[in-house]
C-alpha cells in the first residue's frame, strides 16, 4: 500500500534530481579575478598576466565576435572564446545537428534534431553563463537575412556599436562571398577559415578591409574549376571530416583572434595547415587594387590616404613586394614562412621552461656558448 | 484533491523525463558504415576511403590507446579519438573536476568534484557508445600503481595483448618519466605532449623505443633548474592555460595517431606549437646510446640488429647526420622545419580544392607554367 505522503515525497525526489541535473552548475560572476582557488573558472585566464603574456586579460569582456556557420569548426571556436571569457557572441547558422555530425567535437547525440545555434547556445550559456549569447537561426545569404546580418554586425555589440570580428566558419563559397561584401562595406574586420574536402588541410585568413586582400581578391580556384557546389554534396558523395582538423583550424582562429583582441603576439594574416606532412604556410596578400568590390577598393583608398606609423605594428619581417609586378590582378604575396623567428618568451620568476625548451638547447651548434650551457646542464644532472 | 491516480501518473511523467535525459542518445553499430545518411555518425570518416586518404578506415575499430592524465590535452585527445570510433580507450587521471578547469575545453561545469575519469568516461560513452571505455582513477608514479599501469598497458588491449599506443597528456616530470620507463620495458611506442606554463606554446614528440630518443636520452631542462616541481604550484602561483594551445596540442596529437594507426601521411616525430608567432619546429631526434634507461639501451641494440628496408618509411628527408658529432651525450637533431616538402594530395572525382589552394598558384613565381594557369584562370573568371 502507498501512501499520499510516501507519492507525494517520491515527486519531490524526482522533481529535485530533474532540477539538479538541468540547473545552471554556476551563477554569474561580476568580475574576472586572478584569485588561486578551485573554484575560480578564470584563475588559468588571469594567469597569463602573472605570465607577462597579456596586459589586460579582462578586457576580454568589452569584446564581441559574430560566428557565422556553427559547425565543426564554428562550434568549437564559440566554445573556446565561450570558456575564455568573451563578452559577447552572435551566432548565426540554420542547419539541425545531426548524428552525422557526430564524428566533429562539441554537439552530442541527444541533440540530434535540434538547431545548431539553439543546441551551442544551450551548451555554451552552461559553460559559462557571464557570456551573452545571441543566435540567428537562418541562411544570412538570402536577400532579407542579408539585411539583418548587416543591421546585427554593425549595431551588436555592448554598446550598440559594430562587433569586433566576424568569424566565418562556413562550408561554402557562397557565405564566405557574403561575409566578405558585409565586411568591406561596414569596415569590419574578419577571419575566414576552412577546411579541405578530404579533411586533411585547412586554413585561416585574416582580413583587414583595405588593407590586406579581401576574399574577392583572390578568387578561389572552385569558381574556376566550374563545378556547381551544390553537385558536391548530391548523390551520396560527402565531404570527409575529422575533429582533429577542425579542432585545430577553430584553436588557430580563436588563439589569432585572442592576439588581435588582447593585443599580444603577432596576428597571422594567412596561416595554412596540411595534416598528412604537419606543415605549416603563412604569407600575406596585399588587396588587389582592381578588385572587383567597390567597398574594398574605398577601403583600399582611405587605408592609402591614412598617415603610416614609422614602424608598423605585426609587420612581415621579410621586405614586402609583389612577387607579379606584372599580374593584372595586382596580388602579392610575402610568403612568411621561409623565416620564422622565435618571439622571446618571458615566464614569472621562480618558473622555467620544461621540456619543450629541451630540444632548443641544442639545436644551435654554431653558438659555442650553447655548448657550455649544455656541459653545465650534464654536469648538474649529474651531481643530482 | 489529487488522487493516488493523479500522482502515480505525475511519477511516471517524472521518470519518462529522467530517463530521456539520462539515456544514451544511440544504439551500438554492429559495423562502420559508409551510407551518406544524417543518422550515421560514421559517414564523414569513412569518406576518407573515397577522398583516397586512409585505405581501411573501418579498422580503427581494432586498436587501443591509453590515455595517461585527462586534463585540458588528455581529455580532448579522448573525445576526438571518441568521435572516430577507436576500438577502446583506456583513462589515467586521479585528479577531480574543478570549475578552476572551465577555462579549457571538454569537462562542464556541472562535473565539478567528480572525478576526472569518471566524468570523461560518462561524456564520452554518450557522444559514442560504440567505443570501449576503461578508466583508473589512481597515480601511476605511486610502486603499487605503477605494476598495475604496467600490467594494464601490456594486456589492455581488445585481444589481451599491449595497447597500440601509450599518449601521454600529463603535467609533471615524474609521470613522463614514469610512462618512459614503462614504455621503454615493455616495448610500446608511445606520444609525449606537454604545453608550457605560460599557455602561449606547446609541442608533441613521438617515441619508438630503440628507434627515437626517448624521454630519458634528452632530458628536459626543469630537472636542471633544480626547481621541485610541486613549488611551482604552491603559494598562490598557478600555471596560465588556454583552451586554443591545448586544444590545437590535442588536435596534433590525435592527429598523429590516426596517421600512425591507419597508415596515412607521415608520422611527426617531433612537433613543436609557438602560439605567439604561429611557428612549428619539427626534428628527429636519434636516441642516446648512453642513456641511462637500460631497457632503452637494449630496445637500441635490437634496433641496431634488426634488418632494415632500403628506404625507411617516414624517414627524414634531409640526411640524417649527428650535429654534435662529439657530444657526450650522442644525441642527434634533424631539423626538418627548413624543409618542409608537400605531400601530393588526391581527392575523388568531381571534387576540387576550394579557397585554400588559392594563394599556393600565385606563389612560385619561378614556374612559368603557373602564369600561364593564372592567366587561364583570370580568362575563365572573367567570362562567367
Amino acid at each position: 500500500m502507498t501512501t499520499i505522503e510516501e507519492l507525494q515525497a517520491k515527486i519531490a525526489e524526482l522533481e529535485a534530481k530533474l532540477s539538479a541535473q538541468n540547473a545552471t552548475a554556476r551563477n554569474k560572476i561580476d568580475s574576472m579575478s586572478a584569485e588561486v582557488v578551485d573554484s575560480n573558472p578564470y584563475s588559468r585566464l588571469m594567469a597569463l598576466k602573472r605570465m607577462g603574456i597579456v596586459d589586460n586579460y579582462e578586457n576580454i569582456r568589452l569584446y564581441t565576435c559574430a560566428v557565422v556557420g556553427v559547425g565543426g569548426v564554428g562550434s568549437v571556436t564559440a566554445e573556446m572564446l565561450t570558456r575564455c571569457g568573451i563578452g559577447k557572441l552572435i551566432l548565426f547558422d540554420y542547419d539541425k545537428v545531426e548524428l552525422a555530425n557526430m564524428n566533429r567535437l562539441f554537439f552530442q547525440p541527444h541533440q540530434s534534431g535540434m538547431s545548431k545555434v539553439e543546441a551551442a547556445a544551450q551548451t555554451l550559456r552552461n559553460i559559462n553563463p557571464d557570456v551573452e549569447i545571441v543566435t540567428y537561426n537562418y541562411n544570412i545569404t538570402t536577400t532579407d537575412n542579408f539585411q539583418h546580418f548587416m543591421d546585427t554586425i554593425s549595431t551588436g555589440n555592448l554598446t550598440n556599436g559594430p562587433v569586433d570580428l566576424v568569424l566565418s566558419c562556413v562550408d561554402n563559397f557562397e557565405a564566405r562571398y557574403t561575409i566578405n561584401t558585409a565586411c568591406n562595406e561596414l569596415n569590419i574586420k574578419w577571419f575566414e577559415s576552412g577546411v579541405a574536402e578530404n579533411a586533411v588541410s585547412g586554413h585561416i585568413q585574416f582580413i583587414v578591409p583595405g588593407e590586406t586582400a579581401c576574399f574577392a581578391c583572390a578568387p578561389p580556384l572552385i569558381v574556376a574549376s566550374n563545378i556547381d557546389e551544390k553537385t558536391l554534396k548530391r548523390d551520396g558523395v560527402c565531404a570527409a571530416s575529422l575533429p582533429t582538423t577542425m579542432g585545430i583550424v577553430a584553436g588557430f582562429l580563436v588563439q589569432n583572434t585572442l592576439k588581435y583582441l588582447l593585443q599580444f603576439g603577432e596576428v597571422t594574416h594567412y596561416l595554412g595547415y596540411s595534416a598528412l606532412n604537419d606543415f605549416f604556410p603563412t604569407m600575406r596578400m596585399k588587396p588587389n587594387p582592381n578588385c572587383e568590390d567597390r567597398y574594398c577598393r574605398k577601403r583600399q583608398e582611405e587605408y592609402a590616404a591614412k598617415p603610416k606609423p614609422v614602424k608598423e605594428e605585426n609587420v612581415a619581417k621579410t621586405e614586402e613586394k609583389p612577387l607579379h609586378e606584372e599580374n593584372e590582378w595586382g596580388i602579392s604575396l610575402v610568403d612568411e614562412s621561409a623565416t620564422p623567428e622565435e618571439v622571446p618568451k618571458s615566464v614569472a620568476e621562480g618558473l622555467s621552461y620544461a621540456y619543450e625548451e629541451g630540444p632548443k638547447v641544442l639545436r644551435d651548434e654554431a653558438n659555442p656558448q650553447d655548448d657550455v650551457n649544455l656541459d653545465e646542464l650534464m654536469a648538474q644532472m649529474k651531481s643530482m
